[in-house]
């Protein structure tokens, strides 16, 4: 068996060394994606799209089953649109793409250049996010009650100018869907803002086996022009938070903004209650980091683009034709097995290349089960099935029978144990906190010339007060992540100025 | 029963009266899609978003089965890329969205403005495909034989300014999947190329239920950049030519713009062979157009949102909640039957409007199935069914029974139907023609004073010049569609010169 490129891991260096730097080597070695040439634009590469399909395609369907349907809006927003709600300019303004102009031109000297004369009156803004050019539709859509709600979701791209930038975590293009709905009543707009924060609790609990809190954001971290954002946050490896998905509730000032109005059930012409909520191609990176190991990506079998990948060991010549009829025979009975109401996605990998080579791949890939046949498991009529949760050398001789028998069982109990392992790994690192010193210990590294992993969250009470928050920011980079919905707190007295608390808030570092 | 707004039609003016705005209002009328704000760019609503939805889930599945997997590449293009390949730019310049700045800013007098401090030195421009994009990615990936072909599909919007835009059929932006594959050899490049044309075939005589005439561009209506553009010709019922999917040979052109090179296996470097492919949601309205009728939509089965909608007729009181129980256990039970290997959809219609008006919208919508069920029907234990390929009034009453079992046969049938009516009618619409006076005649109308369906499908002997062509096109508007690839002719004389001519070539105006 072939030993790693690193005598050690396949990924160097390890976590706990450079967690930043062991992330993009991870994201390159999977094949994941990779930058472009375009400033902060990334590249994802089939094996990390094949993970956003599989994401796609399920939280598509949660998304159905809430009664929403899908539509598609236009990319670009008109200047005077976006300029129309006062918070959201100010939050996208800074950050977004403009087009000014419409044709290019061959000049002598310069070569190709944007035609002067096709420079557009008014430009247009690449979408950073679409409540504005939806709203426009919405307000010529929505005449009376009996038209509401209006409940669409978009899947598309976005676009927001950032200068620092990391593969899925932060770029200047990423994919998303964006749902935006109408509602008759402030009641209804309140209670889809938290079913849609519920459906993703559930698809990252369920399919990307992530624990997460979802919340309330405080104001200085909400939305642009929200009144009110919930959102869930993971802990990731390096005990950071990472927002895994939003919800907005936007009272009426959208509404407001594009003129989304309605006749009431009493005849009065009244504003819509909007809402708006999104997740991104930044869940593969939060997968990643979630579960990822020294050897790279691990996927849980629910959004894995293949299940089982089959490496025949075709090392001799005269057992090579029978040890591949036998790797597709099981990828064909594996293919008629289903796992989570679809087939097991299987492929079997009969590259020109060595066993070795190839199972390092897929060990960087990150793909659930790697099971290898060759000329003694034939005798056998065995296989050898390794789990990518299990330590990389952990190999099982099963009986094929047995393994096509208990392949979908298997799948579903790496998904449990992903998942049990990174609500371990963050209830581990959660900690109640009481007072400024232990919180101000709890986020300052041991060796500050020595970056390393530290803190994660910290569940302490806080006087409500803005100031409070811009200080710990200024001093530790640590922000609240969410204020918890449940009632899973007492009440307290701020452990920054003493002053009364109704509940303890979640705080970390965060992506 | 309701009848019509319009006494004789649902979507006036009719087909024969005016087509380009029948088809206006019949995409408004079903709302399929409607025109933004944002010049050129259109909103595609729901029910227009649901087809669109459907055919992007099978021809995803066509183009996965031949071994493509779906990627995703930046939306930006530096303009320098652009420039690479001549006759590519030369074709794109003119149409093409500039990005110029990365931020706004308020400026007291002009108010929100792009900040000139953010110009970027090099403008992007929004993809108006993606040869050169892709192509610098391919560069890097492909460095021998071994790690070829390269076979990517990516699914994205694209951008090209369209000074005159019609919903789906030209707008500036637009929807699309775009193939790009690498090979070793020349053969293997035209191989794929041909494949891919063959998937679109399949896709949309199966699924769009659309009979097309398959076919090489000639040089003047190629792709700029392709060594050979093939392409797949619909007719629709104003007896035009629309462009059902596109597939491009070319050759080493784009591989060498963006330098994708290769060790051979003899050891040299070499240039890839490249392809492109690309199907649109100009399908969408190209299924309006050779499916619909004076009534509006009428959809096929393989690619309706809805299959079966079911109407409550619920005039009494006293029968409702009977009425409305029947109707979802109808639902429930047509659901665990499948249609083309999926559940069937159906949709109980239970909004509080007349039940004429609910029934028009789905006639305009195209739903193959309408069903209705009263308390005469629930006494009898039979539905009312009634399919969109028949006249509006004509209905069925059937034990419920027998229509559940019964019901994706039906289905079947109506996709069928639509496929036979639209292939007797580009038959009876294709002409072999002889001479230059019968030609001209075919596409001149009777009477100039009034717009008129007329011409088709022209098979005609031709020189292979293009100053004919171009001749033509400036007399009728009339261009050749497709040089058929199959051996349906026989060598003759050219109609316009007397020139030996090796094949009858298709000629026809076009979308």
């Amino acid at each position: 068996m072939a030993t790693s490129p690193n005598p050690k891991t396949a990924i160097s260096p390890r976590r706990d060394e450079d967690f930043p730097e062991w992330y993009q080597q991870a994201v390159r070695a999977a094949e994941l994606a990779e930058p472009s040439d375009v400033r902060g634009c990334m590249v994802i590469r089939p094996w990390g799209y094949g993970i956003w399909e599989n994401m796609q395609r399920q939280l598509d369907a949660l998304i159905r089953a809430t009664g929403h349907r899908n539509a598609y809006f236009p990319l670009f927003i008109p200047l005077s649109y976006f300029a129309k709600e006062a918070e959201h300019v100010e939050g996208f303004a800074k950050e977004c793409a403009v087009v000014t102009h419409y044709r290019l031109k061959t000049d002598e000297e310069a070569g190709l250049v944007p035609d002067p004369e096709s420079k557009l009156t008014e430009p247009l803004i690449v979408r950073p996010t679409s409540e504005t050019i939806i709203g426009a539709s919405y307000a010529k859509w929505v005449q009376s009650y009996r038209d509401l709600p209006i409940l669409i979701n978009q899947w598309c791209n976005i676009v927001r100018w950032e200068m620092r930038t990391r593969l899925f975590l932060r770029t200047t293009e990423f994919l998303w869907q964006e749902g935006h709905t109408v509602h008759e009543t402030e009641a209804e707009a309140r209670e889809e803002t938290k079913r849609m924060l519920g459906v993703y609790e559930t698809f990252v609990r369920e399919r990307c086996a992530i624990p997460v809190f979802a919340g309330l954001k405080s104001d200085s971290e909400k939305f642009p022009g929200a009144v009110e954002t919930m959102a869930l946050e993971a802990m990731v490896q390096d005990r950071k938070a990472i927002q895994a998905g939003t919800s907005h509730f936007l009272g009426q000032n959208f509404a407001r903004a594009s003129g989304i109005q309605f006749q009431s059930r009493e005849g009065k012409q009244e504003f819509g209650w909007t809402t708006s909520w999104g997740m991104t191609t930044r869940m593969v990176g939060t997968v990643l980091m979630a579960h990822g190991d020294d050897d790279g990506v691990v996927l849980p079998p629910r959004i894995a683009p293949t299940h089982v990948v089959i490496l025949p060991i075709t090392a001799k010549e005269e057992t090579r034709v029978a040890v591949l009829e036998a790797c597709h025979k099981l990828a064909a009975r594996l293919r008629d097995n289903r796992y989570a109401d679809l087939p097991v996605d299987v492929e079997v990998d009969q590259r020109e290349l060595g066993g070795g080579v190839k199972n390092w791949e897929w060990i960087k890939k990150g793909v659930p089960l790697r099971v290898e046949i060759g000329p003694r498991d034939l005798e056998k009529n065995a296989v050898t099935v390794s789990r990518r949760d299990q330590p990389v050398k952990t190999k099982e001789s099963l009986a094929t029978e047995e393994f096509v028998a208990r392949a979908p069982d298997i799948l579903a109990s790496i998904q449990e144990s992903l998942y049990e392992r990174a609500k371990m790994f963050r209830d581990a690192n959660t900690r109640v906190i009481n007072s400024k010193k232990e919180f101000y210990d709890f986020f300052t590294p041991k060796d500050s010339a020595k970056p390393e992993i530290h803190g994660g969250f910290a569940l302490a009470h806080w006087n409500g007060s803005r100031e409070i928050e811009e200080q710990i920011k200024n001093d530790l980079k640590v922000t609240i992540r969410v204020i918890p919905l449940d009632d899973s707190s007492e009440a307290g007295q701020c452990i920054f100025t003493g002053e009364p608390s109704a509940r303890r808030v979640i705080w970390a570092k965060s992506y």
